[in-house]
This record gives C-alpha cells, structure tokens and sequence, in this order.
C-alpha cells in the first residue's frame, strides 16, 4: 500500500540548505514566500482572511531510512517520530506560519523553515481553538535543556 | 514529479465513516489507538516523554479533486486550503493529540479525529514554544459562527 503526493506549489526562501535553516522557523523573522501552482489557485479562494497556516512539505533533501538520530541537543539517539528531524520514513515537513500577504498565487509567510524549492503538498488554516495547545512539552527536549 | 508516502502505522478509532467523526476531534473525549508498525517501532523511542503529539495521516476515504468545497458552516464556497475539509488534492489528515500511553507499539491518543482503519504517515512532538499560536483566526469561520 503506497500514497502518492502531488506538489500543488513550492517555496522561495532564504535557505539554500539545511546548514542554513533555522532549527525551528517560529525563532526566526525571516521571510518566505510559496508559490501555488496555477492549476490550484481555486483552492485559496478565502485564504487571505487566514492569521496563520499550516503547510505541509516534501523534505526533499532528507533521508527516509532514519529511524533514530542524534538531534542537536546532546550525544543521546532519539526516535525520530520524538523528534522535529527532517529525515524520517516519510519527510514531511509541518510548519506554523504566520500569513503576511496574499498576492495573487502567491503567499508572503514567516516561520516557514522550509529550503529553497521545497514543493508544497498541502496548506490548511491555523485556528488557535483546534490547534493550540498550552504547556504541551517534549519531556527529553526539557530535560536535556535545564 | 510525485512522492509516495508509505504507512508506517495504522488508526483504531470509534469513527467508521465521515458521518461518525467529529468536525474537529479537539472537541471530542473519545479515545483513539494508534498502531505503529513492528518494523518502525525504534523510531518511537522517547515518545513517551511528550505530551501531545502532532499525526498525520492518511484521508484514504477522501476525494483529491476538489478545490471549492461548502463547508458545514453556511452555503457559501470555499477553497479547500482555508478549509480543514477532508477532501483536497493532497489529503493529508491533521491532528494535534493528547498522548494518554504508550504501550509496546500502541499509542492511546484523544483529539484524534481520523476514521478507523486510516493509514498513519507520520508522528512528530508538539511544543506549546513551537507550535502554539494564540488568537490565530480563520476569519470567515468567525464572520460565519457570529
């Protein structure tokens, strides 16, 4: 059993390779832009009345045969399903990202970690009532940083 | 240019089609198992520490060729991207989960909103630091619910 992804667009960033981008795109105030391939471009009817997104992209630079990895914090290996590492049996990338502007297909957003020429597969609406959560904590992550 | 996603576990949820799922399972008690395949169960080392988990899964009972959709909230259309309507040309399922166990290679979740049976594709940590955005609004779900 396999699915397959189509790429409905692709990101413009600052960030040509992942020596380049920032663990974490929220720490960063760093402008991205993604371009909705025309085909798709019914699917943003309404979208510019969004605050915020989530898009989910193709990590196509990353490995799939990773299944435990040392993150940047510390010498332990992780699961990488308790980890944010791009590389994982299927490399999509999840980011939060705040929406700037909407010019025509074309989508002005920060937060976006994503490199350069990802190719987008989806993009929802962030709402704080379904999707935030408070004093939610990755137990390893806090311990390793006290 | 396409990507394949392979499932590296599988949903036990009370929700037997989309008639039975909530709108959105963050309004919803009920309790989810998520199966994770024997062959990818070290990536779930760690799991355990975290809170709440982000799951993307697999609409395998949704339609890709829709780009306008009515949405349970009045008449007018909308693009599917600023929607969280099941049926997109990509459908990837979203959910921000409570994590309540994990045991061997089965995780009992809340909030999960997918039907039984759906391919699960990926599993990150959710951070309330990373993740969480306050007063994040899908502007015409709130001119819509006033």
């Amino acid at each position: 059993m396999e699915f397959t992804l189509k790429p409905v667009g692709v990101v413009r960033s600052p960030y040509k390779d992942f020596s380049q981008a920032p663990y974490q795109g929220r720490f960063s105030d760093a402008v991205s832009e993604i371009e909705v391939f025309e085909q798709f471009s019914p699917a943003l009817k309404d979208l510019e009345t969004c605050t915020h997104l989530i898009v989910l992209y193709w990590l196509d630079r990353a490995r799939r045969d990773v299944l435990v990895t040392r993150t940047p914090y510390g010498e332990e290996e992780r699961g990488v399903f308790a980890t944010r590492s791009p590389h994982r049996p299927n490399p999509i990338g999840f980011c939060v990202v705040e929406l700037l502007e909407v010019r025509g297909n074309v989508l002005r957003v920060r937060w976006l970690d994503a490199l350069d020429g990802s190719p987008v597969v989806d993009i929802k609406p962030y709402s704080s009532d379904i999707d935030s959560v408070e004093n939610a904590v990755i137990g390893w992550f806090r311990e390793v940083s006290k």
